[in-house]
């Protein structure tokens, strides 16, 4: 059993918590917070052991009603391996002391790709992380962007990939986030930093992003246009795009008209806190013509990084094949939205057909 | 002096009332509504005669204290020229009525290509429609597309065109549209009907768009991707963009982040109704690498439609160039925001730099 510790529990910490919980071969020791919030109480509810900074911490968990186990430090020296979901930035800050406890660590992509040995996302390159000892997640727009090069650029190749990425402007829970009734080009310079992201991924992939942030906060939207190295049909990729475990295709016939509507078939699909791990591609958007591929695709930007954390966890450890591990991490999550991929409608809108 | 009609009286009828007012070589004869609402008192207020279809609707606009002049039929007759600005779809049932009173008329973007004689673009082809009796003026995010791609199109060539374009989900008084907090694939299918409608304006064009709506009401937003048929430079194509009298590149320096802070902007500038009739592109979006163009710009969609049915009543009208409307247009409307133009800190952004 990998024993696993979390630093950091807010959007990702408490659902890579869960995921962890969900493993047969791992062990969540506890999760180390700074403020007893609402989500500590999660915690607490969720019967996970809570670890704090230092004493001071201590005693705002105690009149909070919140047993705290320990000080962080315990919880290094518990764990195989820790999780740091801190806020962006603060995962280089607590990187000297993983290694002063000699406790190898995963970070998330808010960090610079400095942070860790190598960046990883589990569909393209799990084997680079296996038995690294400080292994950064991508971010959510990189795994999003990943997942779905990884099939084109495989099977035909990719000549260039131009993405616009339609940003969610916060988090359901982040009220003090704009913008309001806007959209605001996020940064206004081209290329995006995603794309740069993406190459931590496929070194030698010629892409470029552009970002913007609109008045939403339930998921991200990626306008793809990739020129590929060889023509394919439609009906080619639609099938390639079906293919991988990772990638949702929404069937027109669902009437899922945007992110909204997603996220409540999430919801009444009985996920947990209504989340989205796959990348949901439209069908309907999925055009091909000669070497031209065009999609739109929506990333829930608090789940999909979710499961590669939990891959992640793996390759460090070194114990499974990234085949094994996804396959494990799609079983106990239920990754899938089983009653699409067995719709009796495969091809929904003519004008989609080849 | 040409006798100008307006014949729906909305966001697009209103300012172009405005601004034919505004012009040394027109005429407003009046203005037709259907219902006596808050546009309809403007309308008073601003001295424009008001007329109705019957009698009926006469009697409305009386019950509401508004002097009706006349039945459509006699502004149709008192008019050398009908500008048709109906909600879209109204204005190709009204054509046979033009017809009938042997009145030439323009028509709004949202009809269908085939309800005039040739789609305008006061920048492109001003000259297809000189002398013609039917005229459609092309939609605010095809009018957007075309002052754009027409500088590059002719200097250096455009071997593919891809934009996406984010639109506002519906303008500030459409209180009754969505969406809310979603980004929605509008349509889903690639690409969208502008890239046919730019195709209306350049026959030749190879060009792919993608259209998405967003919970604002400000303005469109368009990303730009443009492979060119050869290399420019950043200083160059930046040089023959600010060239264009359509086109305003906002500076960083301005800290103009969103479309919030453009209508800002130019409700300090004392626009009125806070109108911005130019494009409105980041300067620091703009990208030259090698014959990879990108950008992104902001599109008012009540407005930039507003000079070229200016300039479409003086082609059809035959009495000037292009060039000559153009520069009268934008003398009497006051297009061109003259600080930027003036500025001292042309280049902004050390990255943008070549």
């Amino acid at each position: 059993m990998l024993r696993v510790g979390i630093n950091g529990y807010g959007t990702i910490g408490k659902r890579v918590a869960d995921a962890v919980c969900a493993q047969p071969d791992m062990e969540l020791v506890g999760v180390a917070k700074v403020r007893p919030d609402y989500v500590a109480t999660g915690a607490a509810h969720a019967g996970y052991q809570l670890y704090t900074v230092d004493d001071e911490h201590t005693e705002a968990f105690a009149a909070a009603g919140i047993d705290v186990a320990g000080p962080l430090e315990e919880l290094l020296t518990e764990s195989d391996v820790i999780v740091d979901t801190t806020p962006a930035g603060i995962g280089a800050q607590n990187r000297p002391l993983y290694e002063r406890h000699e406790t190898p660590a995963l970070f998330q992509g808010g960090e610079d790709a400095t942070v860790g040995d190598v960046s990883f996302n589990a569909r393209v390159n799990f084997e680079a992380a296996t038995g690294a000892d400080y292994v950064r997640v991508v971010s959510c727009n990189t795994t999003g962007l990943s997942r779905l090069l990884a099939p084109l650029e495989e099977t035909v190749g990719i000549e260039k990939t131009r993405a616009t990425l339609i940003r969610r402007g916060g988090d359901p829970d982040q009220t003090d986030r704009g913008p309001i009734n806007d959209v605001v080009p996020d940064p206004v310079t081209i290329p995006s930093h995603h794309g740069p992201d993406v190459q931590t991924i496929f070194p030698d992939l010629s892409v470029d992003t552009i970002g913007l942030k609109v008045p939403t906060t339930q998921m991200h939207v990626h306008v793809i246009s990739v020129t590929l190295a060889e023509p394919i049909t439609e009906t080619a990729v639609r099938d390639l795009l079906r293919g991988e475990d990772r990638l949702c295709l929404v069937p027109g016939y669902a009437e899922i008209d945007g992110t909204g509507t997603l996220k409540e078939f999430a919801r009444d699909s009985g996920r947990p806190r209504g989340d989205i791990w796959e990348n949901c591609i439209w069908e309907e958007s999925i055009t091909a013509d000669g070497r031209e591929f065009y999609c739109v695709q929506a990333i829930h930007q608090e789940a999909d990084v979710v499961p590669e954390n939990i891959d992640a966890l793996r390759a460090l450890a070194g114990t499974h094949s990234g085949p094994e591990s996804r396959a494990i991490t799609n079983e106990t999550l239920g990754i899938g939205f089983d009653r699409f991929r067995s719709s009796p409608k495969p091809a929904l809108d003519p004008t989609a057909a080849d």
